[in-house]
């Protein structure tokens, strides 16, 4: 690594004050779920002059979910909207995408069953009302810094981050950190 | 409901400072009307090459007018733009869409015809000259934190959230909180 | 006007602190000129996969110019880059757009011969390099909140908006009020 | 320079607190490299319903990569991502784009043979993991203020503006003015 020269001090990774308690949630995790809308966005529906919708996610959120899966945890977006923009990014990253969902909770479940996991080794990740029945379900919900308070108040840990501006990250960071990989990973470069 | 672990606190839904007179207005809507540029979005203003229009809605805000449909308020979107856009987003959340309106308050006023309602009985939400003339005649007149002054000087309440990012939630969340109904709705996570 | 129950102050228009010697460039002025990029937009050069770009103006900034124009008080739209969206916006608002324009300064000597009218009664907003020679020229040089230093240090008065996020309203709004002509707009919710 | 009566004081550029180190890694600067995507824009990724990529960059940042060519520093866009766009915005500006580059680190190497430059006058500003490795290579490695803590960690500076908000223009002013060439741009309202 060079001398460094940098007159602010970097961002630290926002883990220092997470209670030991969350770090234990976040270390069991073995599927990672994440709401799109208001979670891995800001929230924007966008909507050109024919009624076709166009959707922006974040560069940042897309590596962390990568990283994820190259450390062998299950990742899987999870909406209710309809959502050929949401199974293409999905596919780009590697990733499962569920769309046109219902029932969040009752889909977390079926995935439970076919990784063979416990509901208590997933993460799910969402902002507001549709998401509250998945998140009091899991082993680990969290929300973004701008979820609903709806949201909010069903979480274990809320990110210092917005949705769709690294909210998504921050979650793959800390189960990467709380599972030891993240300082190999940033020492690297790389998914070693 | 899980054990808390949060290191930071939910955010709170934001009525604890709420005015009781605000709240006695929000108690009697039946009727909820919002303006589009500026209020339902952040007041950008998109054109493709072609001309053509895109516009951004936030996803908390369709939920919120979700929310108040299902206990039976009323809704309408009320614009002076043309709008196919609007009309579309109106119809995917189930309200009513009022497009290319010279005069939002003879518009109102037509609205509580149609229902036998009082304009008493109406909530307006706006961001700008267009909409002071409807926020001086209803019962309950809300403006965006970033709204223009002038539909500013002329509100009973400003939301704490911004155009676009949450201000048309904050509205229905406190109407449905003063008419009783927004504690079930969160604990359930859905309108029972 | 309704009795008022907010329970925030509205946000005053930001003229309180305008020193007099600003007041006194507003009020002479008869000719307005924005840049468009990072001016009438918030800098973004927006790019679809065919290279055709699209733009993103703000509401407000629109009902300024529109106000402006209905006073009397001409206005004109000037960038540097190929725009068949500003000639659009500009015809939809009902005011000038010069759009290719090389030398600013040339575009805006040019406006005031036409119109009959000296330097010193043209506002003209910008907030980069390529406005610094316009803005050394006029009476009144306007920058927003983000221009960049090089125009900052040009400016007579900078906004306390953003460019696309309001600062041309502000500009409107301060010359309309040393013109006498705002109290009445706000109070009539229209142009008397 | 016409007197000035800003109420505001303009924003001065931001670099009184720059170290001497840096300064002088940036007057050594023959060859700016610049990532794309969180870096020259906010990190957003937009898609259309058919799939394809929208991209946004900033204003500022243009004018800033122009000065650069035009002082006669070479300019090279690199990113990991396909990219029409890109390139179709450094042909727009007269500089070079590498696009769908696997390894950063070894693009910037033939890059420096084929100039005849080495390591030590490169710049590169980065903003996440795929970058850290170029980022560690060069003489002069910068982060916008949002990087990704993994990409702030490695850079000897970090701008005050974020990713597409200006942190590309930053940088180029940094290495204009180590390089004692931006008083002079900006004196005369262009390169000279």
């Amino acid at each position: 690594m060079p001398d460094t020269f940098a007159h602010m001090p970097a961002s630290p990774l926002p883990f220092a004050d997470v209670p030991d308690a969350v770090h234990a949630r976040a270390a069991r995790v073995r599927l990672a779920c994440f709401d799109v809308d208001g979670t891995l966005t800001d929230g924007s529906l966008v909507f050109d002059a024919e009624g076709r919708e166009l959707k922006t996610f974040h560069v940042h959120d897309g590596q962390g979910l990568v990283l994820l899966r190259k450390v062998g945890i299950a990742v899987a977006l999870i909406t209710a909207r309809k959502g050929g923009i949401v199974e293409r990014r999905a596919a780009d990253l590697g990733v499962q995408a569920h769309v046109h969902v219902a029932d969040k909770r009752a889909q977390v479940q079926t995935l439970c069953g076919t990784l063979g996991i416990g509901l208590d080794e997933v993460a799910f990740m969402g902002d507001d009302l549709a998401d509250v029945g998945a998140m009091r379900a899991v082993g680990f919900a969290v929300a973004p810094a701008d979820a609903h308070a709806c949201a909010g108040d069903s979480a274990h840990w809320r990110t210092r981050a917005s949705g769709g501006r690294g909210a998504g990250r921050e979650l793959c960071d800390l189960i990467l950190h709380a599972q030891g990989r993240l300082a190999g990973i940033h020492a690297d470069g790389r998914v070693s």
